[in-house]
């Protein structure tokens, strides 16, 4: 991702450092975010310092790998399994908990604890490269869907911050802005956390790319007027059957799209696909705390962050994450292997690949 | 309405004052603006010191009434006038056109200025209290939609504060709760202006009624759930086709409610019936400045009230402010003449009336 005019990836390692861009305190402050053990790393998982599927899987992979390289010889299995359950408990997101499960894999079967340390290392990195690649196939194959002057809807914010580079979502629009097209992009304000106000409008910003920022309930508007040529999300997890579960208001965004007759795709690497859940109803839904709604931080206009409340005391909110969005309202899902139909998903069930 | 236990309407006449409650205080700070000429109202409702449609009506019509109390003799046509086109200058909403025009027309043919000073005085009290009267009538009839142990979803601001009394949408609630039912209301923020969060979720509390605020890209998700009822919303303005002109998101919430077979209902009183508007194309939309989205204010731990924004630097946005739901997806309007199918609205033709 460009930042500033210049390239950088949301997380990496460093040596035994895991370096990340503190997304916690944008758009107001620009900051790396340093850490040089496993238990800072999994705090900034907790903490939103990173989020986002794919680079908080490569954080989680990263963190795995710190728990390995600092692991004291004589309890090195416990040590790691401790960390590897701090790491889970944490976090429900399928990307992730498979991201742990293959570098917990391979220090299971190095054989010693230095090929564990070096097993780690190397599969940890291979997360996070394989997350950025195939994002940035994404956005090669993604760019068909996105024609010269084309104005692009998304909702949520899966753009690079959300991946270890590129993005997924706005893989396709960074693209297509790379091939010479004109781009514009609505981004929807995503309440409660606003990380499309927060987020998405700082990506787009340093791109300088074109974008309106609109409030979430005026998306019907802008479809019925036909200012808007196509829809793209990321999205936190696939079932086989090609449904889709993403940040909250996904589905609702899928079912204007309907209506309106607008393409909704949703943009993923297989890696988000969890092959044992068939059907909306195999996903269980997570909702957080009232207080993500009932306070939002900004900045003033002497740059002071303050959290303020909208509501009237004593006021409850009930706070769903992600939604489901059934394979019937997608019209393709832009993956590292091609733009595919939900129900052509399965055929690449890991194995059947051929 | 009832505050702090108290009966109290949301504008009203004492002698020459204007009295109102301050809702750009809400739900920080309670209190009464008075207004002791025609200027203050106009500005009052310029600063959104009153707000929805049948409040500023009322509030409009009495700023009539005060500029033809205040006029001097000598130059009162040109005083009025003057007072009158300032007033229109401000406000689109076809409530607050028709209010004026309705006092306005009492005053020319009046015949001398002292009948006019009451003929003004009496036509604006009318227009308040025919719409507290349709509002009440509104809640009688609509209340048969709310069975017990309801779960209604309101988007918009149009309970009590919006009209004179009662309110609009929220009047089947407050009357079926005093019919002894259990009711339960599930309240959208309303980007940009959180008037949910803000006014409704105040009246609610102030009226004892179990209700939750959620984000405005959350209703998709509670319909599929199935924990939404029926949808009750009021508008800013109708077509004699029966197309609805309302806060912006209220087109979204329809197409969401036709999708899940939950009824859509729209609660107005008849003098919001633009007649000689047909179609949805007849409506022109209004957009305001992107400062109401880039900007929130609230009040923080201390009840220190701050103006934030979240966006970066340089972030541009769009806002519209109402949006147009066709005919085809409301399952009635609720007036005081009856729970009528858009497409009988006509038969409601002032005149028509038998």
């Amino acid at each position: 991702m460009i930042v500033d005019g210049k390239h950088l990836k949301s997380v990496w390692l460093e040596g035994n450092t895991v370096r990340m861009i503190n997304q916690s305190l944008l758009p107001h402050r620009f900051e790396i975010f340093e850490s040089h053990d496993h238990q800072r790393t999994t705090r900034a998982v907790l903490n939103y310092v990173v989020r986002g599927a794919g680079a908080v899987a490569a954080a989680a992979a990263y963190a795995v790998a710190q728990a390995v390289i600092e692991a004291p010889e004589k309890e090195f299995d416990a040590y790691v399994e401790t960390a590897i359950s701090e790491l889970l408990g944490i976090t429900t997101s399928y990307m992730v908990v498979h991201a742990v499960e293959r570098v917990a894999l391979k220090v299971k079967k190095a054989g010693s604890v230095e090929k564990a340390k070096l097993a780690a290392r190397k599969e940890a990195e291979a997360v996070a490269d394989e997350d950025a690649n195939a994002c940035a196939r994404i956005g090669e194959l993604g760019a068909e869907l996105v024609g010269d002057g084309y104005r692009v809807f998304t909702h949520g914010s899966s753009g690079w911050l959300a991946s270890t580079d590129w993005g997924t979502s706005l893989s396709p629009v960074y693209t297509a802005k790379r091939q010479g097209k004109n781009v514009f992009v609505w981004v929807g304000e995503g309440r409660p956390a606003l990380y499309g106000a927060r987020l998405v409008a700082w990506e787009l910003k340093e791109e300088a790319i074109p974008f309106s920022l609109v409030t979430d309930t005026s998306t019907g508007y802008f479809m019925a007027r036909g200012d808007i040529d196509v829809v793209i999300v990321g999205c936190e997890r696939i079932t086989r059957s090609g449904d889709v579960v993403a940040r909250i208001g996904t589905y609702e965004k899928a079912v204007l799209a309907k209506a309106h007759k607008i393409p909704f795709y949703v943009a993923a690497p297989l890696a988000a696909v969890d092959w044992e859940a068939a059907g909306p109803k195999a996903i269980e839904a997570e909702e957080r705390g009232e207080e993500e709604i009932l306070w939002i931080q900004g900045r003033d206009e002497v740059n002071a962050l303050h959290n303020v409340t909208t509501a009237p005391d004593g006021t409850h909110a009930r706070n769903p994450v992600f939604d489901v969005t059934p394979a019937k309202y997608v019209s393709g899902i832009i993956t590292e292997k091609g733009i595919l139909k939900p129900d052509k998903l399965k055929n690449h069930l890991p194995g059947a690949d051929t």
